[in-house]
C-alpha cells in the first residue's frame, strides 16, 4: 500500500551570494519550512493549515507557494489522489531567506513520497518552481535550486533547466542576521529599474568569475578578494537601516565578504569556520539591535543540506 | 657569463572568449610574434629592427609595447646593461589577436633571459602590462596573462594582478579566421559607450558563469550552451563585414560557440576535437572570403602554451 502521509523540511537559502545576482544561491540548514502532506482519496489539493506565519497566507492552492505545483503535478501526472497540505513556516516573509522556494521545495518532496514513483530532480524543480513564481512574480530558480539540492547552486537558465553544482569551500560557514523588518521584494527590485555602466558591469562580472574559480580552486584568498557586490548592493544597501554597520561589523571579525541575502533586509557573512561564524554573528546581531531592530541569527556550513523527509516518515 | 642573447615567441591570444569581456582570454599556438634581443653594454633600449610589420611601428622604445617594459625593466632592477632588440612580427595590427600583449610577452621572456635572477611571473606580467598599456591605451590583461602563461587564463584585476588559470575543456580546438581588414580598437570600444540593461547584464553573467563551471566539469554540452556573448557581439558585429555569415558557417559545423576575438575583426570558433575544427575554420575562412575578404587562418588546441624561448638558445 502506498504512503499516506510524508512530512518534509526545506532549507532557507542565500539569493545571489552577493556575486551572482539572480543566479547562485545556497541552502542555509539552520532554518527552513517545514510541509505535512496527508494522502486524499480525491484528486485536489487542500490547504489544511499554515502555522506560524507573520503574516496571513493565500489559502487557494493555486495562490500559494507551497501548493501551486501540486495542482500541477496531479494535473499532468493524471494522479487519482490529492493532498492535505500543512504548511508551518520557519522563514519569516520578506526576510531575504528564500521563504517560498522553502516552501515550493518542501511541499514538493513530501508530495513525491506518496507518489508510486519517484520525480526527476527535473522535474522536482520544475513543478516547485510554479510554486515559487506564484510568489514572487518572477522565479529564478537562486533560492529554489538551492533548497532543493543544498549547497551551492548556479542557475543560468530556467528553460530549458540548466543547474550546475559549486563546489563549497572547504569549511566556510554563513552567518545570517535577519532584523525583524520586512522588505516588499518588488520594492527592492525597484531600485533597480535604471540603465547601468558597462564599466561596473565588467567589475562585478569579474567579482562572480574570481568568486567561481575561487569555489573550484577551495582558495579562501582568493575568495575574500571576489567576495563583494558593487553593483546590486549600493542600490539596495539604503533600503536595509543598519545595513553599513552590520556590514563593517562583520567584516571587522575578518568576514571573507559580507552582503545582502536575496533581496534583503537579512545580511550574511562568510567566514573561516565555526568559531569566526559565531563571532561574526554576534557582531552583526549587536548592530542590528543598535540600530532599533530584534534579530534573529542563524549560523550554517555554506554546504548545507538541502530538502528532505522527516520526522516518524522519513 | 651571462647569456648575451636570447630570442623567445609569444601566442595570439583570443581575448573576451565571448563570455568574459576584459577579463578572459586563451592563447593560440598557431601564431604569434618573435623577440630576439641582444645584451648591450650601456643601461638603454634601442630597438634594431621591427620585420615583417603591416604598418610603421614606433621605434622609440618608450612608445613600442615590445620595449615600453623593458625601459621600467632596466631602470627598476638598476641595470648594468641594455637590451637592442628585435620583434619580428607574426600577427597582424589591429586584428583581434592581441598582438601587442604578444609582443610585450615574447620581449619579456627573451630579456629575462640575460638577467642574473628570473623574475616571477607577477613582475614578468607586470613588466609586460606597461608595454601593452602603451599601445592600446588601457590594459586589462586578458590577452597578455594567455600570451605569457598559456591556456585559458581569469584576470579578475590588475592592481592588485590577480589572475587564474581555468582549466581547457579536453579536446577543444580553437578555429580563428582572420579577414584582412582592421579594425581600430578604439572604435570597437566607442560603440560601447552606452548604457546597458541589468536584463542583459544578468544573461551575460549565467553565460559567464555557465562557461567558467563547464571549464571545471570538463561538460561539454553545459559549454555549448553557454559559449555566447549577447551584450558586446551585437553592438560590435556590424562592424565586422561578414560576421554574421562567418559565425553561421562556424555553428552550422556544429561549433560549440563563435564570436569576436577581442576587438574583431577577427572571428573565433570553438570546437569539439581537431577534425571538426578543420572544417569549421574551412566554412569560416569561405564565408569571410564570400564577403570579399582575404583570409588567414589557425587553428589551435585552447589549452596552447604561452610565450617561451625559442631557436638555438633555447
Amino acid at each position: 500500500m502506498s504512503r499516506q502521509r510524508a512530512k518534509a523540511f526545506a532549507p532557507a537559502t542565500v539569493g545571489n551570494i552577493a556575486v551572482g545576482f539572480d543566479l547562485l544561491g545556497h541552502a542555509l540548514d539552520a532554518v527552513g519550512d517545514t510541509v505535512t502532506i496527508q494522502r486524499l482519496d480525491t484528486p485536489e489539493v487542500v490547504i489544511a493549515d499554515i502555522l506560524n506565519a507573520d503574516v496571513p497566507l493565500p489559502m487557494d492552492p493555486e495562490k500559494n507557494t507551497a501548493t501551486a505545483g501540486l495542482v500541477r503535478l496531479i494535473a499532468e501526472k493524471n494522479l487519482s489522489f490529492g493532498f492535505e497540505v500543512t504548511i508551518e513556516k520557519g522563514i519569516a516573509l520578506g526576510s531575504g531567506m528564500g521563504g517560498s522556494a522553502s516552501s515550493a521545495a518542501a511541499s514538493i518532496v513530501a508530495a513525491e513520497a506518496l507518489l508510486d514513483e519517484p520525480l526527476s530532480a527535473l522535474e522536482r524543480f520544475d513543478y516547485a518552481l510554479t510554486g515559487e513564481a506564484v510568489a514572487s512574480g518572477a522565479a529564478h530558480g537562486d533560492n529554489l535550486a538551492p533548497a532543493l539540492f543544498g549547497g551551492i547552486q548556479l542557475v543560468t537558465s530556467i528553460d530549458p533547466v540548466r543547474i550546475t553544482p559549486i563546489p563549497a569551500p572547504e569549511g566556510v560557514v554563513c552567518a545570517l542576521a535577519h532584523p525583524h523588518a520586512r522588505l516588499d521584494t518588488r520594492k527592492a527590485r525597484a531600485v533597480l529599474a535604471r540603465d547601468f555602466d558597462l564599466h561596473d558591469f565588467i567589475h562585478q562580472s569579474g567579482l562572480l568569475a574570481g568568486f567561481l574559480a575561487a569555489c573550484f580552486h577551495n582558495d579562501l584568498e582568493m575568495l575574500e578578494a571576489h567576495l563583494a557586490d558593487i553593483l546590486i548592493e549600493p542600490l539596495r544597501a539604503p533600503l536595509i537601516v543598519g545595513f553599513e554597520q552590520v556590514k563593517q561589523a562583520a567584516l571587522a571579525e575578518g568576514a571573507l565578504g559580507c552582503s545582502i541575502s536575496g533581496a534583503g533586509p537579512s545580511v550574511f557573512a562568510w567566514c573561516r569556520g565555526e568559531e569566526a561564524g559565531q563571532r561574526t554573528l554576534d557582531a552583526m546581531s549587536t548592530a542590528f539591535r543598535d540600530a532599533g531592530f530584534e534579530v534573529d541569527a542563524y549560523l550554517s556550513p555554506v554546504d548545507a543540506r538541502g530538502a528532505r523527509l522527516v520526522g516518524e516518515n522519513q
